[in-house]
């Protein structure tokens, strides 16, 4: 077999990894963990489903490889909770060796293409990248939302903390900024979130 | 909140339920099994990968969105096992009233195109469908490969069943075909799969 069909058989099945790094978010009905490879296909199928939404136009096959391959380096890096300050400390150390090791697998030129689209999406480069962003965010939120704020309360997160991530999602989208905002305002009437006075 | 966002977002929630429906391959390092949404996930990426193997130009971003929506009617009617011949006799039925239900959450022209994509798929009518079906079937071939055929030896499965499945590869790519011819011929010689003469 030619080497560079060869890298790709291999990366296929290197990337099957992802399927065992588990996230903070539970799946809806208060069901277990969520892993990386779940959540990247639900963010892609999300972007095609709302990309009307989008602020920019934008490439929807780059937004969806973009949004299946945005977490591949946490194979090595792991999972980093999104409000876990200690662990964000050196998590780009951390991400940015495992996605040299990883990407290293394929053939140049698709290293190359992945390199760019990971790097374009940490940095919130393109249009394509601001809207994954906004799925990054939508996504765990809806999941979230739908139990009642569980993993928020499991880590007593505040609605400070929730908006300080979901700024991001103004950026991809400004109507599901409006949707987010709305659910963290509900969440925290309910006392799932702790708000401004509880601080 | 309109009519339309509050669909689309309905159905973000809907889809969830997909990554509680297992199949019957095991994770690479003879893990657990797999569920629809991983699944899915992987064939998207390597559609991406493995594009240049199509016998026909194909339209990445109509591949990847037909891999990813390919199993979402299992939602409702369940995971049929390839080598099931039993279940495989009532699964048009139960699937056609899964998509149904499934995509009639969608506004009209979004439910329209998912319904469309899903029967071109089933049907195997266009160039995108058929490199789907392709990685519908490598990636799973990939996987019980690397477990040294667990999944096959499970079910007593034999080369002549997996052949007749693979002969769908061969419609989407030649060149991954002889790859899938390949890795069958090895694990006959392995004892992984029933050979001719066990037959």
């Amino acid at each position: 077999m030619e080497e560079r069909l060869r890298k790709q058989l291999e990366f296929s099945l290197e990337i099957d990894k992802e399927k065992n790094i588990f996230r903070q978010t539970s799946l809806s009905g208060h069901g277990r963990k969520e892993n990386d490879a779940e959540h990247a296909w639900h963010m892609a199928i999300m972007a095609w489903l709302l990309r009307e939404y989008s602020n920019e136009e934008v490439d929807l096959a780059k937004v969806m490889l973009t949004c299946l391959i945005h977490d591949l380096v946490e194979i090595d890096a792991g999972d980093t909770y999104a409000y876990d300050e200690e662990a964000k400390k050196n998590q780009k150390g951390r991400e940015d060796a495992a996605k040299e090791r990883i990407f290293s697998m394929l053939p140049e030129d698709q290293k190359a293409e992945l390199m760019k689209l990971f790097d374009d999406f940490e940095e919130l480069r393109t249009p394509e990248a601001r809207f994954v962003r906004a799925m990054d965010n939508l996504q765990p939120l809806l999941l979230n939302n739908s139990n009642n704020g569980d993993d928020w309360k499991a880590h007593g997160v505040s609605a400070a903390q929730v908006y300080g991530r979901q700024r991001g999602t103004k950026l991809g989208s400004e109507r599901l900024y409006e949707v987010t905002d709305a659910i963290i305002r509900e969440n925290v009437e309910k006392g799932n979130l702790k708000g401004e006075n509880e601080l």
